[in-house]
C-alpha cells in the first residue's frame, strides 16, 4: 500500500495456471473425507492433471471419477506408487491413516499432499519428519480454511500492505455442522484425532500464519462433549489459548454446533487485531445479511470498509505448491510451518482438559 | 417462547418509572469517570431524583449540574451523607477509591451504586462484603456493558425463552478507544486496577450472567503493553479463559486499540453459543453495515435473524434496582453476583501473565 492510496485496498486478481499440460501429475489415494474434491479442484485449476484414483471402497472411487472423469481407477495403491509419471499423491484418508500413506508416497519418490489434520500423534509426526529428511520429498497439508478461502487470502494481502500495523492477536471461531450420516470414525477420537487436532488444526495454522510466528505455546486447552452423550468418544467443543514466539496472542473455539437454520455448514469467523486496526472475516456467510461468504471487514484509522471478495482473489496456494514441487522451493508453505501447526494441534489435544463428558 | 410462535421473538418494550416523585433520592459523589452520567440517567429515567452532587473538583461539579440542573452542589461529602432523605450514593470515582466511598455511604445508612470496577483488590472486596453484612445495605455495581445495552437485555430475554438451548460458551470482545486527554490515573495500574479488573469486569459479569453460573475459575489470563511503551504501568491488552461451575466455558479479550476510523468508541461483541443455536451482539455499531448498534443476531434451528433493538427494550435494571432498595429485594442483581464478578476480575488481574511489556 502506498500511503497515498488511502483506502484503495483491492484484491489482486485470480492467479493463472502455473504449468503446461502434463508437467504436473497427481493421484488421489484415500477418499474418506470430502476434502479430496477441494484438493483436486485446487490442483487442477492451477494446472495439474489427475491420473489415478485409489480407495479400497469402489463406491468412493466411482463417485470421484464422476467428478473427475480423467482419473483412472487403480487396482491398488502400488499401481499408483509405481507410476513414475506421478509427481504427487493427494490423500484425504481417515486422519490416523494419513501419515502412513505419506510415508509410502515419499518412499516411492513422490511429494505428498494430505488433508488436515496431517497426522494425529507426535510419533507419526516424527516419522513424517524423518521421512521428509531422508527422501527430500514434501509432506504438504491442505489447511483449507485459510488456503482455500478467498477472504483469508485477501486478509493476508491487507496485512502485508500494512493495513492494520503489527498483528497482536487472532481470534478464530470454527463451528461446523455435524449433519447426518457421518461414518463411524467421525465419532472415534482415536481415528479423527480429537476436535483440537482435527478442525482445530485450521485454527492453529491460521494463528501461526497471520501472526507471522514460527512457534507458539499452548497456554490453555479444553475439550468437551456437551451434547453428544451417546458418543462417549466424541468431542463436540474445544478451545485453545496460544502465545506466539513473537508475543502475539491467540484464541480459538471449534465446535459441532452449527444450527440447522444456518445457510451454510459453519459461520467461520476470524478476527485479526493489529496495533493500527483490525480485520474480521465472515468466511462462509454473513449471517442475516448476505448468504455469500468471503466478506472481509477492515477497520483502521481511515474508516470502516467491507470487501466482498468472492471470485476476486482466487487461491494462489495451489499454483505455488505445484511450482514448489517442480522447482524444489517453499513458497506455498514451508515444511516447517506445516509440521509446526500439526505439532501444536496434537499437543493441544494432549494437554486439553475435558471440562464435560 | 411458545413452540407455536416459531421465530416470533420480539422485544418486550421499554419499562416505565417504578416509583413516584420523591420516593427515591440519590446523590452523585465522585465524578472521575463519565459513567456517572449513564448511571444518573438510568436512575432518573426509572423514577429517581438526584438531589446532591459532590466532587473535590468544582469543574466536574459544574459540568454535572449543567446536565442535571436539579442537583445541588454539596460543600462536602459529609453534607450529602448526613442528609437522611438520600437513599443512595452513586459514584464513579477513581477505581481504587470506589470502595472507600461505598463504606462511608453504607455506614451512613445508604445504599451504594458504584461504577465498575467496584473495587481493585481482594482486601477492598472483603471490607465491602463485611460492611454489607454489618449494615444490611447494598453495594450495587454499574456493569454497563450488559445492564445499559439494549441488545444485551434482549439477548437475556432470548435465552430465557429457550431460543438457543443450554448456554455452553460465551466469547466477549471489549475493545475501547483510548482517545486523547485521559487523566493520569488512567495509565496507572494501581489506580485503575489493571485492564482485566477495569474493562474486563464487564466481560466477567456478562459471562456469569449469560451462562447462569454462580462461580467460575480463571484458567488462563494474560495482559500486555503492546503499543504504549511510554506508559510502563499501562496495559493495552488483556484476555481471559474462564470455566464456570456449571461446565460452561468463556473467553474474552479487552483492549485499547479501537482505531480512529471506527464510528464509535468500540466494536463490542458478544457471542453466546448454545446447544440449539447462537446469538451474536453487535452492541455499539455494525461495522460497515449500520452505525446504529444494538443489533442482535440469532441463528438457531429455525433460521437466521437480525433484531435491531435500539430504543425497543430499555434498561429494566434501573427500575429493578430502585425497587430492590425500596423493598429490600434482589431482583436487579444479587449482591453475591456483583461481588463474584468483582472477585474474579481482581483474581484474573493477579493471575495474569504479562506477555509483553
Amino acid at each position: 500500500m502506498s500511503n497515498e492510496s488511502g483506502m484503495n485496498y483491492a484484491p489482486k486478481g485470480r492467479p493463472n495456471k502455473v504449468c503446461k499440460e502434463g508437467e504436473f501429475i497427481f493421484a488421489a489415494v484415500g477418499l474418506d473425507h470430502g476434502h479430496i474434491y477441494g484438493m483436486s479442484n485446487g490442483l487442477i485449476e492451477a494446472g495439474a492433471q489427475v491420473k489415478w484414483v485409489y480407495d479400497p471402497d469402489p463406491e468412493k472411487v466411482a463417485q470421484y471419477i464422476k467428478a473427475f472423469p480423467q482419473a483412472k481407477a487403480a487396482r491398488s495403491e502400488d499401481e499408483v506408487l509405481s507410476d513414475n509419471s506421478v509427481n504427487m499423491i493427494a490423500s484425504a484418508a481417515i486422519p490416523c491413516d494419513r501419515y502412513a500413506i505419506g510415508l509410502r508416497a515419499m518412499d516411492a519418490g513422490k511429494d505428498y499432499f494430505t488433508d488436515k489434520p496431517p497426522l494425529t500423534t507426535l510419533e507419526q509426526l516424527q516419522q513424517a519428519k524423518d521421512k521428509v529428511k531422508a527422501t527430500g520429498k514434501k509432506y504438504a497439508v491442505y489447511y483449507s480454511e485459510r488456503i482455500h478461502v478467498e477472504s483469508a487470502v485477501f486478509a493476508s494481502q491487507l496485512i502485508e500492505e500494512g493495513a492494520i500495523g503489527r498483528v497482536i492477536q487472532v481470534i478464530g471461531m470454527g463451528p461446523h455442522r455435524e449433519g447426518k450420516g457421518r461414518p463411524d470414525w467421525f465419532y472415534d477420537k482415536k481415528r479423527f484425532g480429537g476436535i483440537l487436532c482435527d478442525i482445530g488444526s485450521h485454527q492453529i495454522e491460521q494463528f501461526l500464519y497471520f501472526t507471522g510466528a514460527e512457534d507458539a505455546i499452548i497456554q490453555n486447552a479444553r475439550v468437551a462433549n456437551y451434547n453428544h452423550k451417546n458418543y462417549p468418544d466424541f468431542e463436540d467443543f474445544g478451545d485453545v489459548s496460544l502465545l506466539a514466539d513473537n508475543g502475539a496472542t491467540g484464541y480459538f473455539r471449534v465446535d459441532w454446533f452449527t444450527p440447522d437454520g444456518l445457510s451454510t455448514w459453519g459461520d467461520g469467523r476470524l478476527f485479526i487485531l493489529g496495533t493500527e486496526g483490525y480485520i474480521e472475516l465472515r468466511k462462509y456467510t454473513d449471517i442475516a445479511r448476505d448468504p455469500e461468504g468471503d466478506q472481509v471487514y477492515l477497520v483502521n484509522n481511515e474508516g470502516e470498509r467491507r470487501f466482498p471478495v468472492r471470485g476476486k482473489v482466487g487461491y494462489p496456494f495451489f499454483g505455488a505448491l505445484i511450482l514448489d514441487c517442480l522447482n524444489r522451493t517453499e513458497n506455498a508453505m514451508t515444511q516447517e510451518h506445516a509440521f509446526k501447526a500439526a505439532e501444536l494441534c496434537v499437543k493441544a489435544e494432549e494437554l486439553a482438559q475435558q471440562v464435560e463428558k
